[in-house]
């Protein structure tokens, strides 16, 4: 039997400018540009293998080893549309094009730290299955031998996913045509062009029912009167300004901007009706932190961005590391054992700073458990491909939930 | 020795439409127009007696059986005005507008509930120093025979007091005169308009310190964008639609707008850099309850507004109290004594309805100490003159600390 394959492997990204609000339901076609950050895969990523074949009876989707349900409408989307590139393409014959087709995404983060997080750590809670989406075209694509631009193609199974097809900083411009194939991710730089950044993911413990970012959005803009005034004046400005100040390596702005950000979009949610509320308690707790750390070392060491969950990704320099982490480990205690703890890149936590333990109105978090775990990470390259497949040789999942 | 006093009891208030923001610092001129009703003095009021007299060597205030330093140019100026007021008047004689006050102001609710709580009960952060300045207007108004509005006088004490001069519902107008002669607070209808409106105000525990309401306004007057979308459109807006609907004793628009704009109101402060967070996990996790009865019982029942501060003020009619507030002990339970938990009017609390208690996503509340009292009061009137004097013969407060 025939199996064409293809493995990828994906990054998360982790946006700076929020995207909050369609323009169109169907196509994802966002209401403002946005602009994030591209993680990299070794501690945070999403691998897929995409296989084609005669023998196929139908098109099949595992995720994490489970088979899941292939009607939803925008991998159905996904599907029909990159194979209509590849036609046009004319790189594969007609009866290839007409093969089924089988996919089978995990993901590293999700098998290491439990089945919700992902969710809520990255893109929210767009489902793990719209995220594989976004991974399974990058593969497709590579497989149906596209060229040319496929996040127009990626956004239409996770919005936000699209910037995930370039590393570095990448921007999600929402485009001018109705029909949304000038809603595209662009590359700003490349991960090289600022080495020096890094990215801790403070994981916060949650137990609230969250509303998707889906129907939040949906909500926003019926009900925000602050969202249209956020996407008319403010998201423009910012893009220019963090565009700006990402090619001069100038932090202070990029972390200011990147701050007031994540603050207006958690600012639009409260303004929706009923309220969407992300950030709880420790997450406030933590954005406290950050300010008052910045303000006693008259400088900025570390910037926070929260998605529409509670955990706090923080943007700093990689000198700065030590120190924030040990300002976040004295005020945010925990009891958990230290391998468990600290994930991702290596790093030597100094102690915390005289000053700062003795800032009045500062107390140590009561709960030991308020933070879940801490993910050290960098700014990586976008998808590649791999050899190692996730399905044998009869187009099936190797390994089963 | 003569002494001449006047001792009034003066009302609280809440807010259904905001006030966030000066245009003048020192003359206390809003942003925007704002909309409060005024409490039951029943439940919760401040008394104040202020005295002149030929032997008083100097001002002098107490509150709350403490004295204070009269050095606040917030009091320094409205006693000031008074006197001004008071001269053009001719009914005092000169040598009389020459005595020294006394003033001595005490609250029943922070006899009752603690020394920092009614600060972010009721007025947020604003010191009880400065609500006293309003409350000592009030008195030195009728000592001083002072005719017409005095609100403007008594907005130069604490602003969002000086709704408190009248009853029932009150607006505060921003005005356009610079030196803010027209910015005074007007009765929109008295308490016996809306007799069926009662307050539930659900004082929630808290120990975070937070930003005083006076600093919190400047910094989002200097940093948040939203702010100035807010009190350009949706102010106005809102104050047109939610007068109407008092006129019209409307609950459910009148429910919708308080919701719309206390969250609003909070969407500006994380809007705010560094932001003002004044809701907590507690605060949230009431304003989702409310959405979810008025959601099951296809109506409202109920609208939360918060101030600067974690506490819930419900805004409800009389036939529903028992319902809400045995929805709100379902899913905050307390281990507090019922005597000392439920203060303010009596109430039968119902069972909480068995499609309520079997919602999913809606548990109860981990913490049975989430909720540290529950007031049930109602629409009241205005400041009223009293006999009782909290100052003896000497002009010495008759209660010391």
């Amino acid at each position: 039997m025939e199996v064409k394959s293809v493995t990828c492997v994906a990054p998360v990204n982790i946006a700076v400018i929020k995207y909050w609000g369609k323009t169109n339901e169907k196509l994802i076609i966002p209401l403002n540009d946005s602009l994030s950050g591209t993680l990299h895969t070794d501690h945070m990523c999403a691998k897929t293998t995409v296989a084609i074949s005669s023998r196929f009876t139908k098109d099949r989707i595992w995720l994490n080893g489970k088979e899941e349900s292939l009607d939803n409408p925008r991998l159905v989307a996904c599907i029909t549309e990159v194979k209509d590139r590849a036609r046009n393409s004319g790189k594969l014959t007609e009866e290839e094009l007409q093969w089924n087709v089988h996919i089978c995404s995990e993901n590293n983060f999700r098998l290491a730290a439990g089945s919700s997080v992902i969710g809520r750590l990255v893109y929210s809670l767009s489902s793990f299955f719209l995220l594989s989406v976004f991974f399974s075209v990058y593969a497709l694509a590579t497989l149906y031998k596209i060229d040319g631009d496929i996040s127009a193609i990626a956004r239409r199974g996770s919005g936000s996913a699209c910037r995930s097809i370039y590393g570095g900083f990448v921007q999600w411009i929402t485009g001018t045509n109705p029909n949304g194939t000038d809603s595209i991710a662009e590359q700003i730089v490349p991960a090289s062009h600022w080495p020096e950044m890094r990215v801790l993911i403070l994981v916060v413990s949650d137990s609230r029912k969250k509303i998707s970012s889906t129907s939040g959005m949906q909500r926003s803009c019926e009900t925000s009167e602050l969202l249209k005034h956020r996407v008319a004046k403010c998201v423009p400005e910012r893009m220019t300004e963090i565009t700006k100040a990402i090619l001069k390596k100038d932090f202070e702005t990029f972390a200011k901007i990147t701050m007031q950000d994540s603050n207006q979009f958690h600012a639009v949610g409260l303004d929706t009706f009923p309220p969407c509320v992300y950030m709880n308690d420790v997450s406030h707790g933590i954005a406290n932190l950050i300010h008052t750390i910045n303000r006693i070392a008259g400088r900025t060491l570390a910037a926070y961005t929260y998605d529409a969950g509670p955990n706090a990704c923080l943007y700093l320099l990689e000198k700065d590391v030590p120190s924030v982490l040990a300002a976040v480990n004295y005020f945010f205690p925990t009891d958990r054992p230290k391998g468990e703890y600290y994930r991702g890149l290596n790093v030597d936590v100094t102690s915390v700073p005289k000053e700062l333990a003795e800032v009045k109105d500062l107390a140590q978090w009561p709960d030991n458990n308020a933070l879940r775990y801490i993910i050290h990470t960098k700014i990586g390259e976008g998808p590649q491909i791999v050899s190692e497949t996730l399905l044998n040789s009869d187009g099936l999942p190797k390994r089963l939930a």
